[in-house]
């Protein structure tokens, strides 16, 4: 079924609860832990994906959950609601207001609403099959990058890639006019409102990229992972974002060098 | 001569019209010119620079100025204003507000006031030798950290180290919990309100570090080369900034590890 009104209304109010979870907590009792993958998790990350939850289980009982928090819920319905309560724990445990939460709609293994949500400095992603991504409820619009040599490219970190994919990225890094390191999915965000042209990542899990696809994608520009095919929940996290669709075919070749 | 009230108001003033010259070029027509060094430079840094040299000459004739993008103006005082007007600029053509702008007071080579300004988000840190470094106006203190491998670092980016640098900062990052990257400036801010504990980095120019010395060391810490000493107008530019001075000894051991 298409994405409609009454999904977006629902993913705006998990991405208000979700804030009112986190705000408290930036810069303040936010109770690290390390987790067994030595990623770091907060009680805010927790917060707010138990704040997320009730309010699908209350409106949308049929839906699956999909948390990096806790887990699985299964539903009936074929869609499942993807959650990630901070995407940039690291960015946010630092006191970095570029961290986001993201909330995804997945039907099918597809994902088709998207929400990157800064809750510090108050900046709302809003992407969805059919419709136009918003910034703040203006439209945003992705920019066009002629030739990958003008490109300004974003990655999290480096240390997030195996030998072989880091190779593939430092042909990627060596081709673009400059690389911006940090930002998680506010990278994705500032790609979608036309601010930088380009990221590659890996190591994603859904929950990590499903929220990006239709936000990028509503803005005019294209994700896929590094073979250039569409992102979908059995992806295995290699991860490209570009403003311009046009250089998709340059991207995948430079990556396509690692190993070699 | 010690700092005084109207030294500070004139740094504020400063921060006040670089900032007023640089957020209506934030995501939006900042012109863009890559320098020789292949570093990048808008119309913001330079507009931003040149509204705070105006105002240094006509308040204060005979201090001198030395500015990222318009050079030295010898003064006679023996006081310079060290002017960065856009520290991370990659961060500001990317449309992340975590850029800042720097503003040092150096006296006969020493670092004696500091203002880190970061102008979209209104956040502003400012510390002067004497006085307890604030933020927005509120006393910023840093944090204890009782040991290296409970310690959050942060660096700008790896690709600034030279190899026998990299070599000593992996000797550090092998040790601390976890490493955020991207940052620049407001590294150093965040470690001065004790949200982060350590800040590695090099090839740092005066105009990169002068100002962060006043507020990391007015908020408890302590920053110095990579020998462990203070920093001044000759240092090369290999910076430690330390939540904890008591950890020094422990990262200028690690970093010295580089070359062995």
């Amino acid at each position: 079924m298409p994405v409609t009104a009454a999904d977006l209304t629902l993913a705006a109010q998990l991405a208000d609860a979700a804030g009112a979870a986190i705000r408290p907590r930036f810069r303040s009792n936010y109770g690290l832990e390390i987790k067994d993958d030595a990623s770091p998790v907060t009680l805010a990350d927790r917060e707010a994906e138990a704040a997320m939850r009730a309010i699908i289980e209350r409106e949308r009982p049929s839906d699956g959950i999909q948390g990096e928090e806790y887990g699985v819920s299964e539903g009936t319905s074929g869609r499942v609601w993807v959650l990630d309560p901070i995407d940039g724990t690291r960015s946010f445990i630092a006191g970095r207001p570029i961290f986001g939460t993201l909330i995804a709609l997945v039907e099918d293994g597809w994902p088709v609403l998207g929400v990157i949500d800064q809750p510090i400095i108050g900046e709302r992603w809003v992407g969805a099959v059919g419709r136009g991504t918003t910034f703040n409820g203006q439209p945003a619009r992705t920019r066009r990058c002629r030739d990958l040599a003008d490109a300004l490219l974003a990655t999290t970190s480096p240390a997030l890639f195996d030998d072989g994919q880091l190779h593939g990225f430092e042909h990627v890094e060596a081709k673009v006019r400059s690389t911006v390191l940090g930002g998680d999915c506010y990278s994705y965000g500032t790609l979608a409102s036309g601010h930088i042209d380009l990221v590659v990542e890996a190591g994603l899990k859904l929950h990590d990229f499903a929220a990006l696809v239709p936000v990028v994608e509503g803005a005019g520009g294209t994700m896929s992972d590094w073979s250039g095919d569409p992102l979908h929940a059995g992806s295995i996290g290699e991860v490209i974002a570009l403003g311009d669709a046009a250089r998709l075919e340059d991207v995948v070749d430079l990556l396509g060098c690692r190993g070699h």
